[in-house]
């Protein structure tokens, strides 16, 4: 079942990375720390092979992948040895990789998007594409008429508005050329009904938002903890620092914004009320790759008595992430080949603002995909629209 | 139902703040913040109210508990209002407390245990009584042949060797009293073949080992999360600073030893392999009942990058320690009412050192406590040897 | 040698902490804890007396003094029986405090202030008074061209305009009046060259700005050390929770920006150079009078090699600043007694944003005060304009 | 003016990143971060040039040195760029290094460093050799009748017994072949009246004890800050968790005891009383060489008012005291040179436990240092003893 992942953002961290590792973990170079769907609950015959995945993508900046790879390596992210042990298949990945479509109209570029998706899928005579999108996160976009149904954004797409942001503009390309959709940002991708509309039409899977791998993945079982205590909470503050392309990114206040909503989403579900306290995301270039997260979180105890926990965690982001990327590419195209369409709820393990109203949880996300991943390999998908 | 819940130790403090604790509740002037069934998952009719609750214990200090109580209150454990306004409810408690039992023959003081138990439970006609053991914890004991059955037990407790430590006495005193016994502490209890045996005999249940309020509690939801992801967890070091009674007594290195036994098993267990890294106690006055922890854990990530988390608990204990007394006591008097005996394993969400050889993920050990509950609400217990 | 404290924002935390402070310590129910003129280095004849400072000053609120401190016992920041053991204490410094004046030109409110203090002295019959500025801190005000001179400020107060910020007329009043003035805030004060000419015609001392408590406190002494070392520090990122009334105020953007400002003028003048990243202030209700401070620094040491530190202060504000208060009123009254008028940059060491060009490190301004204070005892003051 | 630099323990983790660094100087291949002897306080033409220092030394391994480099480099402690940049250089140094001796009486081993050091000397035409031990920490010796004076002492060393550990084997050696000696460890070194009286004989000047890198360069700083601010440290708590060669030493209870002593001095000096609290040093081979400590401090402000600071510190040992040892040698080569002899106490700068009785503070230390080196440049010293 040679599978196709098509990358938005191609030649960022989280992408290269991922490539690099895919690469590595086929040529036997590596191992797995870090695959959620190498672990024995998940893993099985229904998913894609490391050595079956073949990449592709977009991306708006031409720096070659090697190029960047090495920069990666400079900064820790990767062993340097990695990079040089894999110059032939970096080159042929290369290849694959295709300038963002500019200029025109979005049906035109959605139309270049298309043909490139579909010519990839030829080429390497792939089972099916998951796209994901692993792009430079966007500003929320503005109110759009022709956001509401396929017909109207159809139409308003050939004329000189940019209706759509970019994210959305692939999940619609995608969806047309009959490929899943993954969006591992916050930013908008499949999320407007015109679109949703359209992959149920596809009959596509598509799963998001916002790949969980830092902080909101502490509060992912540290605010169960509470809440199964029935300790209070009173306050819970963060502070993210962080450098690298992304950190760039998001020093812009709009990004951040629809970063840092995603990221509050958790507390409030899981402990019913919303504590006191601000999660702030700030640049500082010298931490390249790596995030460092301080939270402090203030609770009070029997008979109101307060108490306190606070926890730094200095993480490499990428290396956090494209493992993700890579469990996500499988997961997907599993389902998607069990005949999965619309939103894949049961992926909320790995995002930080999960499609559907389920728990946020990370043990309870986790039971849901142990038990998706069983009936994957099992043959079926219990599909909730049944 | 009137439910006796006994406390060894019970001038210490987790004793008195359990007991200032539901005297206040019973009173209504606080909330139930800290107690784990009163969360809608686990409450239910099964439960004794905490208005039911009678307390008594032992104790080899004679210091008054409203004095011990006002202490607390000066260290932040208990706000001083609660105490200033129960002045009577803690003297009508104070008048069933009894020293603990000393010379003659261990089967002496046993039999003034039950004698004390059996009155007690007389005086109050009170449906059963659980006895929770919260006093200082002990040194590991010397292997003893009598150790090993009820018969040579009987025999040797009449001779001059101190056969049993304490804790144990207490135990055996509580079984063949009737009642069921939890052990809050690390130390021995009812583990030694004899005493299960006899607590089998007696049919009834028991709960330990360790009440899990801080560190271990932390462990129990984090080392699941790098589980889960699949991360490599090279070392995991933890220093807790503690002053209190608890903390004097630990700073015993035997005692110690014992209390760092049970707070590592959960990463054993829970990720499959021991990382590097040791778990100190220290002993600093000043800190008075609050504990502060902090553990560094290193761990790797896909193509084997190190990152870092490190966290500081500054948690109260014996405000976090109280409130599961009293849920402790309350499940297990549930469980005694509805026939169940032997060991509680469905209660390892509140321990450091469970009993049974499940789980050490809190979100696993939460959903057997929660069916536990509902299985009891419903009028039944899944006695595994049922 | 009666001195007379006139306190501006005479009913808030660091006001109430510095008045029952003082008023215990002349009790002799508390130790001089926090008093830097109680160190042997500092201490000695030409201070005045804790028992000889009279309290007095104007606030825009009228909560009772008495209630106030109560308050501040429960949250921490006192001991309630201090506050218990001087209810007649509390109630004659009451009797001090005016309303801040209100309504007029703001010559007419400056004229009533002029009049709060001569009363005050001659009430007392002090020696001398010092005005201390610990009201709310103001946003930076907007530019008026009668800043620049006295004759013009002088005419501009008659008219309608606000044209000095609050702290600015207290500055205006006190000097007027002939009374030292020390501001504790951020706030604007005394910093315009019609006040400093002003000041000089009057040949009253004054120091600010910005009471140094807590992380640039440690700034102070961090910072020197990775200079002293040559490490090269490349990024230091604070954040700064706090509640209170303080906590309230600065989460107004306006007086934030500031603080903040004040916060880094250290970093920049120790090392040589600006190092990446942000300070932040985040009001979080729940902390109280407490502060938590995190700070994350970078560093680059031999060959490149990058290392961290990062700290967590908590630190309760008006308990690390009353002491400080006092001994600048104590410090600026010996100045005035010792003829000196103008800056006192001596005074640096107690300071965020100091007066004049000296260095930041705190070793270095405590050599400069503990001869400042020499000079002081030996009955001289090195006033560098002579 | 060619200056030796004999490392005692020349294969080390420090010793190597010192070559290196030396090296790469010499080379204009890196800068001087981390210097303290560039500063522009303590630069100046007294002290050797980095291109002057001519590298040799003794060491129990054999582990080649460029092998030792390039283990470093992939350990992230020195840039593989500088290795690879510096082949030749390196096994220049290589064919200086010499075994350290066995065999024989510890006269004969003694006899054989003096004349490996007068060789060398000889060999390169060196103006002098100052001899820095940097070998592993040595457990405390036991006292010998020998220690007391120079004439015992060389009796007994020809006999049987191992009448000196190690680093005092190597001072003596050192100072009997007229070269000035740093320790740069805890271990006894020069500490023994016999070696002192030796030291004077000779008139060769010594420094020491124990690099000053990490946790205690923190408590030198905030330990005077409390100080300075009247604020009472209620406990100081510390734990290192540290790999690399060191740590596994000091996993050694003996080696670690003498350390853990040498940190303790600072705290009980600068607050003139000991806060409660321990040091501790766990070995965490994952952390390579790089150390992490983790300290929390109590301290009481105003009115007793409890608060807290806690720090982390992720130092790379080997980079933070490389540097320090090409310092050391420079300025001790310069005073040797100036004709001082005996304790160089004006050092104290750099070591967590330093000879004399001087202050523990940094800043204070730092004053000191600048006016030795000032007066070194001038072209004198102000020998104590002069
Ligand atoms: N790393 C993590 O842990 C993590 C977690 C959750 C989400 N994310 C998200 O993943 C995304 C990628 O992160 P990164 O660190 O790789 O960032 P990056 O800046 O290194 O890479 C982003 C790439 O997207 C490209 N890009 C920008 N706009 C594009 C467009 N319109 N079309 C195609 N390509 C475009 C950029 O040129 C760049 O190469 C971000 O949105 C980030 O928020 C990352
Ligand atoms: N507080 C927590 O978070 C927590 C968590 C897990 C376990 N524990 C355990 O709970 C126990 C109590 O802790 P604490 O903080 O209340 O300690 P504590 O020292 O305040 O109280 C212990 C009490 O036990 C009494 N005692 C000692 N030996 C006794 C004996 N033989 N018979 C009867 N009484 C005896 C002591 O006199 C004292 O009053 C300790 O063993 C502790 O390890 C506490
Ligand atoms: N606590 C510290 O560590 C610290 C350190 C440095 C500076 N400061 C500064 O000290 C000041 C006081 O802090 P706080 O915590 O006591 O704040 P607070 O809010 O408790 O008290 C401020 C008081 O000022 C009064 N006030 C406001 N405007 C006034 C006016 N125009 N005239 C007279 N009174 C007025 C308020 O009514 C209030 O009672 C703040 O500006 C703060 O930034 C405090
Ligand atoms: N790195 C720091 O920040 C720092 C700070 C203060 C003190 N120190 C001290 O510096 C010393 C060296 O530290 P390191 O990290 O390089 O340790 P390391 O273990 O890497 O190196 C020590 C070297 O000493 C050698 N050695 C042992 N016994 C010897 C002997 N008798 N004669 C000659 N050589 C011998 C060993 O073979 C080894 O090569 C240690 O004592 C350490 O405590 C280091
Ligand atoms: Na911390
Ligand atoms: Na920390």
């Amino acid at each position: 079942m040679r599978t196709g992942v098509w990358l938005v953002g191609a030649r960022g961290s989280v992408a290269t990375t991922s490539i690099v590792g895919a690469l590595a973990l086929r040529a036997g170079l590596t191992g797995s720390t870090g695959c959620v769907t190498e672990l024995p609950a998940v893993r099985g015959p229904a998913l894609p092979a490391f050595a079956d995945l073949v990449f592709g993508g977009h991306d708006v900046v031409a720096t070659p992948l090697a190029k960047r790879a090495e920069a990666l390596a400079a900064a820790g992210v990767l062993p340097a040895r990695l990079v040089a042990a894999l110059p032939e298949e970096l080159v042929a990945v290369e290849q694959e990789l295709r300038p963002a479509p500019t200029g025109g109209s979005q049906a035109d570029r959605a139309a270049t998007m298309v043909r490139d998706l579909t010519e990839f899928q030829a080429r390497h005579r792939l089972a099916r594409v998951v796209v994901v999108n692993v792009a430079a996160t966007e500003p929320a976009p503005d109110p759009h008429p022709a956001h509401a149904d396929p017909a109207a954004l159809h139409a308003a797409l050939t004329g000189p508005d940019e209706v759509l942001p970019p994210s959305s503009l692939y999940a619609y390309a995608a969806v047309t050329a009959g490929c899943s959709y993954v969006d591992f940002t916050p930013s908008t991708g499949l999320r407007l009904p015109a679109l949703t509309a359209l992959a149920a039409h596809h009959r596509v899977p598509y799963a998001g938002h916002d790949g969980k791998t830092g902080e909101t993945l502490l509060k992912s079982v540290l605010a169960p903890m509470f809440a199964m205590r029935n300790l209070h909470v009173r306050s819970w503050s963060g502070t993210n620092l962080l450098g690298g392309g992304d950190g760039a990114t998001l020093a812009d206040p709009a990004a951040n914004a629809a970063k840092v909503r995603s990221k509050q989403r958790v507390l409030g579900e899981t402990l019913g009320y919303l504590p006191q306290g601000d999660t702030r995301i700030d640049y500082v270039e010298d931490l390249g790759d790596f995030k460092t997260a301080w939270d402090l979180i203030t609770f009070a105890g029997f008979l109101g008595t307060g108490m306190r926990l606070e926890f730094t965690w200095h993480g490499c982001d990428s290396a956090l992430a494209a493992p993700l990327v890579l469990d996500l590419a499988r997961l997907t195209a599993a389902a998607h080949a069990a005949g999965r369409s619309g939103p894949l709820t049961e992926l909320a393990f790995f995002f930080k603002d999960p499609l559907g109203s389920g728990t946020h949880s990370l043990a309870d996300q986790w039971t849901r995909l142990c038990e998706f991943a069983h009936l994957l390999h099992r043959g079926g998908t219990d599909d909730p629209r049944g």
